[in-house]
């Protein structure tokens, strides 16, 4: 992740969370460093773990945190992803940012990762879309890397796709591409959505770098990824879930795309413990 | 919502999106306005019909809106919540962060209504927490309002809670609580958690404004309403899903607060469909 | 004070007072470390030192700060809050904001202080107002607690309070309780206004958690305090001065606030000098 | 003002006041727009019209402002300084950032007038220093013009002034004005720092833009005035205040920089009401 | 031009040039609003008209500007840009940064075009580089495009450029882009940058999107052209100027990208006059 | 240069260059420190090397950098100007940035040290004018003394320009330079712009502080500056290039500026290495 980039998010969320100050915290005397830790309460994928260690920096340099996952590792109930050591009342201060961002970043890779192992073929790679969290989509799209899934493109800037209207507004899909490939440079990929089979073979003909199809049945992506010529990337998108994700094993096409990886994830339970004095000299003498 | 404030995090989400420029609405060229349609994909609770105004604000001033459904509104499958005209290539560009706010904003609020229904006790009040998304807490909190909750404080300014660090800094509860009245003043409510009866009884004694009986069963917390005085707000926390939500029915507790209603929260399904020429004659000749 | 947000104030007010750089700085030669001493010329009540380690912070990382003083302390004229050793351009760079600043928050603690001892009543708690300097809240009413006083909410999101104008929308105060209670959670604290006996009865029956006596003279202020049951915080405002403040002793209203403290304070007279290589010696040599 | 930087600072005036949202406000229905003046409760000099116009163009562009006074006008108590229209919540939700505004910058502008004044000698003009609230200086500086007063300069970047501390680093008051002509252009005034004689002739001999007379007593002043040659611009600084403003009367120095105009200034009494419909319907009726 | 973008930079450069208010446009008073023109004293393309459009929009909503140019279009010496109509003080004050940007980007935008007729290959595309001025880079990007060229990646985050530290970092050319393809979606081009035939043979096996010819005369560019495979896209860069360009004609290199167009460029000399009262009245006339 | 000023500029130019991340810099597996090295493939002067220090301190706190050239410096082609040291995907991402910005400020350095040289008249100062870079003024103007020239004002707020503009509006020399005494204070330059010698009779009596010769020819600013008496500065403008500069030599002008020292600027040509590990080991035993 960029570094300069989340430090400004997090900077904003910590403003956003302790606004004037935070009323509890003030109630803890200063005293000695103590322990935290960071652990899952339920299985998954972790992602996010630089954010503890930025997060932190963020609030207070003396805190120390040593990371003992890193991201894309499996996580058992239990297990730990990192330990602190700092000002309790800052421990206790950073908290629920840091949680609140591992615990949807680990859930977004925790769902990719079972996406890419309930599709199980190889051949397919899982990618993301733009639905992500308005102002998290650097986060949320490392995270789904982290699971082991693909980016689609990050925004509107760095990417051509040429959907329905585009294509009414030129007349056709191959008026559109040739526009497209008229008006920008070498180095920006297009690709072009299709619904049936006329489009496709009028896409084909005009020689995108992709082709998606949208809203296909799993045996219709099939036939159209034969009809594709092999220098032209595919991609299946719309209304695939989990539940129909397994039909299109075998398709033949290269990206299968996921909203719901984004737009309607669950949180990976993760929790924060400050370890008292008694549990730190336990963990000592252990 | 604060206008100000929802205008300034609307123009951070478009640089997100937008960055340098939208690629594919540059191949449209200019023309007549259209006009747009906003819908639902599917049934539940619409949040948020404030960020289609301001977002094309943002983007030109002479984007029209007309907004045909209010917050907290039921809708069904294909009602309309918003008519839009304006240039074409503008209500592209826009169109992804309209839609990922809504559907978010409308799942939560369709969430929170569908807690209510579950637990289907007027006397008690659903509530949220601050594990919302980072950056997104002012619209998140409205939305759980729109659907029928209420709030639990926005952050660690304008509210104290009193955990087991704070009360371990402290010495003891009665410490704790003395602590914070002493050190705050009269604008600020002061709630305690507590995990059993003996810490409820040292709590009951110490005089908060309210006591947050953390992680306990329905029983438990019938108990717990019941040795609580009036005066003392009572809430249940921890634990709590859509599946043991009815079994709280009737405990007497007077609010329960639900994390999930914002950090696993599954979109609402809404679209945007660009009306071509000939639909909208059709639309103009019913 | 929250360190992030004070930091954030730090850079914004050096670039308001730097620009585009010190030009008078910029004849004094880079040379050896010199040391600083920030000292009272006046009496009062020190509040801010930890701007005096942050501001130079975000100067330059190599500054060195020591504080001889703590924010509530008294000080006499002559004594010294903070000694500095860096590079002589960077101290009288960064003097004028540390001045300005830990002038006008000693002013108000001092102030304060000052308001507390000539009311002369322990069971009396003095509090501040919203009538800050815009962009100073946080630091102006962290003052306010530094000279022994307590803060009123920090802004219309933190607490209610029931006004004649919204007195006037809803018909009565008993609606406009009664709609503050119904949309609003258990966190927020309700506050109504009130100018005499009919409205303070009205209140009293509403049942909010402050009463507020506007513009009320201390023996009306003992009346309405006597009236009122004790679960209900009450607070007298308007009109009171430090020549009047006096006469509220005894009236066993809970609080006062006083919007002087922070509208029209008399900055505490704060210098720093520069020490001379020879003055350093001596101070060595003693 | 410079209106791009007044809307800035407005908006982060809101943001501090308003949060994520009025919750007061937030009780008052949508109804019919309202009236609501602004009005003197308290002779004086005002300052800061513009900040009612644009504050509330930042909130609301419906709201509707008529400025009956204009800047450096006197206003007696009870006169009108504007009139306004809007809708009633956004009415109270912007009234104390304006409030504190206006108050101050008048509070300013009257406390200038009055030091004029007092010192009576249109010979001498009264001006600022940088001892203003950080954060506002571009409003407090302009509410000393509108008081009549003159402006010092605005921060380190636009003038220099070579002060005890400069002058031993270079080792002597002719080698620091060298210096400083040397390396800074034809734009730039130089302003040097003198406490006795022995200063004052090697600063004349050095040629400066200007003089100014460090904590020197009227006689000092009108001596040292004497000695310098008209083209040399004098001022006198230091220890001056509204008691012994009097006394520097026909002194001959040019300019008298009172820091007292912005650190120590009492906010002038102003008030905003809302007109309810049966006092709109009278004052329609005259 | 991505608006949202293009109005924060303009209010960034004017704070940058105003700063606390435009001394000289304050001697200036209020007066009827006066025409001003635009216009070339110097033959070339222009650029950037919108910026004269939305830079006083952002200095006051009344002004009226009337483009009678777009972007690409040739200008002659003297010939008009655009008329403007409002307040003059705003016109003076807006002028400089409004000229600053347009005869910057129209700078560039001519000599993108010189570039092109200076190579007069039709079959060669002419593009810029990452070269440009730090904050500037959509505009002078803009400005390419309008000269006729084209651009490469925006920034390190929507392209992948192999250069020879990745390659050694990997061990060889196949080896990063086997990685890159690995670890990269389909929306994303990859380029390799080579310098002699073996590293051509290794990167055209390895099979990225484009190959970089680096600093190579116009014989190896045509050689490495034509050993390149057609769905290769080439680029020859690295050390061309207007000099050597028109001896890569016809050498089938795709395209040519040259860093001087950003970081050379010379403005094209463009004013702004504003029309007296006689010349309206007489410009009103004809 | 203001470094708070600067860390801020440079947080902005690697957010416009990296967005949210160097896709080719993750191809670079994290590896052991290396080094790189700065130097110049051009002759020049040197200005920019803090930026060197800071924008990799913005980056990376890790990265050593050893300044081996200061800003003035002559340098020639293949000198060292910095070498650094860190992680080397780090190196790759900061190397754009750094090289745009120091490659424009020497190259600002150079042309004013060569208009110097040029001009070759050590009584006439060359200076900057404000068609600099937006954004930039900050550095541009710094690279201009760098190279041995002085700055003419920074803004609109730091100094008067009395222009045709300014008079017509004031209805002469006279009455504007008046208007702008009795507006300013004593901390502000006058400049008037003159084009005439009525208008230069006019200035002189009206007693600016400096009087600017707009296009005037070399014979006709020399007749101009024997017409000025000596307490009034006097400044050559308009139309002026490094082919005419010679023919001013010796004109008597106090000051010339040049506009294309910053408007129309080549950069100088400056490089970064990363150095292999066999350089390194060579490097070391020499």
């Amino acid at each position: 992740m960029q570094r300069i980039a989340l430090r400004k998010m997090l900077e904003q969320f910590y403003m956003e969370d302790i606004g004037s100050g935070d009323l509890s915290a003030q109630l803890i005397s200063d005293c000695d460093n103590q322990q935290a830790l960071i652990y899952a309460k339920q299985d998954g994928i972790v992602a996010g773990v630089e954010v503890i260690v930025e997060a932190f920096a963020v609030l207070d340099a003396e805190v120390r945190v040593s990371l003992l996952k890193k991201d894309g590792d499996e996580i058992a109930y239990g297990e730990r992803i990192a330990t602190l050591s700092g000002n309790p009342s800052i421990l206790l201060t950073g908290e629920r940012v840091v949680l609140n961002l591992l615990q949807r970043m680990s859930g977004i890779a925790t769902a990719t990762r079972s996406a890419i192992r309930t599709l199980n073929d190889p051949a397919i790679r899982i990618c993301d879309t733009r639905k992500t969290t308005p102002g998290l989509r650097m986060l949320e799209k490392y995270a789904v890397t982290a699971g082991g899934g693909y980016n689609h493109r990050f925004g509107l800037y760095d990417g051509i796709m040429i959907k329905d209207n585009h294509i009414a507004a030129e007349g056709s899909i191959s008026a559109a591409v040739a526009k497209a490939k008229a008006k920008h440079g070498h180095m920006v990929k297009i690709e072009v959505e299709i619904e049936d089979e006329n489009q496709l073979r009028e896409a084909i003909a005009a020689g995108p770098d992709i082709i998606m199809f949208d809203n296909c049945d799993p045996d219709t992506v099939r036939r159209f990824a034969q009809l594709t010529p092999p220098h032209i990337v595919t991609e299946a998108s719309g209304g695939i879930d989990m539940r129909t994700l397994p039909t299109y094993r075998g398709t033949g096409v290269h990206y299968i795309s996921l909203g719901f990886l984004t737009h309607s994830v669950s949180s990976l339970d993760i929790s924060m413990d400050i370890v008292t004095g008694r549990e730190q000299a336990q963990t000592a003498e252990r």
